[in-house]
């Protein structure tokens, strides 16, 4: 093995600066709404809008008529937001135009369409890429991420940006484990390694396996913000 | 539904021009070098170093003595090109420092490294990725992808331009097919309607399942690169 190694940096502090400034925007005005944000992220296919339409359905049985509304970022196709709306969400779709990542500026655009104002919850349902949008700040209260057991316990190896930016993190498709070489305690302890806080819960978007524990996070946090007790 | 449809367009085409300009060059300058080089792109987990080893073990199987080198680009750690070197392939390792994609100047740095005079075949495993890499041009002869089966068979309608660019699509971990509710015909129709000469060839990466064909065609244009008859 040639074990030269080849570091390539790109300058992208100026860029990511910019939009932190317009991510405090963001957090700033949506500070009086009493409207818990919420940004989603994972992998392409880790199953992003099945857990939205789960967390969604569970979230009415705990707290019958709460107002929820869906932000569905792709980089082209409305698939996601027919579905989220199928299953009786507010759903709008974003079409970044071939950008890999929901910024800031764009997220704005789509809040001020939802009218946070009327809602208790807004999930934005970021494009599907473990690396950019991990790395853009969109404004929101918690950052969610999924992992689905097929993509491997590694994950955090080589996308820690994700895993140290994350409050939660959802293991998805758990029912698959026995089908892959998936080792759970492995992946906990390379998640804590990075980040100590980061809470995790396993589930199973398709059956609502584990779904408990996970909405009843999410309803504390919808309450806190109710109140204008939360972040 | 509120059936509102917010476009966001980001202006990437000079980046996107630059690049292009690049990675023709890369390929001219490669043109002499008798060396087939392959960009394999495809999202987090879905097997790009484990079809990398399997596909180098299976060509030194029926080209005994063929001179191989594997590009591994990461956004930061060196768990693949240690993979890939402890089985025995020549490897470096690229640091994207935070990019989610290789361009044809981080590229074109990495062939440097790796002497494509003295090689047959040099594989990119590019940054897990559905969206960026598909945008960038790194002046490959050849651009594969990998779709893992548990991503699911929609993935054509929502990453449109990675399965529009590419010449070959590996379907991978096809063993795990009936644990999902994957169908292959739904994948290829979907996929042929975007690239009507996209090959598609179904795969298990673990166990070799399905190498032989992929292997052959890969024999095929290394061959034809040799003779200077290839693209």
């Amino acid at each position: 093995m040639n074990s030269n190694e080849v570091r390539i940096f790109e300058t992208k502090e100026r860029i990511l600066a910019d939009n932190d400034k317009a991510a405090a925007s963001v957090r700033e005005r949506m500070k009086d709404k009493n409207c818990l944000f919420i940004n989603l992220m994972s992998s392409p296919g880790a199953g992003k809008t099945t857990t939205i339409v789960k967390t969604l359905a569970e979230l009415e049985k705990i707290r019958p008529g709460i107002r929820t509304g869906v932000m569905e970022a792709d980089v082209d196709s409305d698939v996601d937001a027919r579905t989220v709306g199928a299953a009786g969400a507010e759903a709008i779709q974003l079409h970044t135009g071939g950008s890999c990542h929901m910024d800031a500026d764009m997220t704005w655009r789509g809040l001020e369409q939802m009218k946070p104002e009327g809602l208790d919850l807004i999930i934005l349902e970021n494009v599907g890429n473990l690396v950019c949008p991990a790395e853009f700040d969109v404004g929101a209260d918690f950052r969610v991420m999924i992992l689905s057991v097929p993509e491997g316990d590694d994950k955090p190896l080589k996308y820690p940006l994700m895993f140290t930016v994350s409050d939660v993190l959802l293991v998805n498709k758990i029912d698959t484990a026995p089908v892959f070489d998936f080792d759970f305690d492995a992946l906990e302890k390379r998640v804590h390694a990075l980040n100590p806080e980061m809470k995790i819960f396993p589930v199973c978007a398709k059956s609502g396996e584990g779904f408990g524990p996970w909405t009843a996070w999410l309803a504390e946090k919808i309450e806190e913000k109710r109140k204008g007790s939360g972040r």
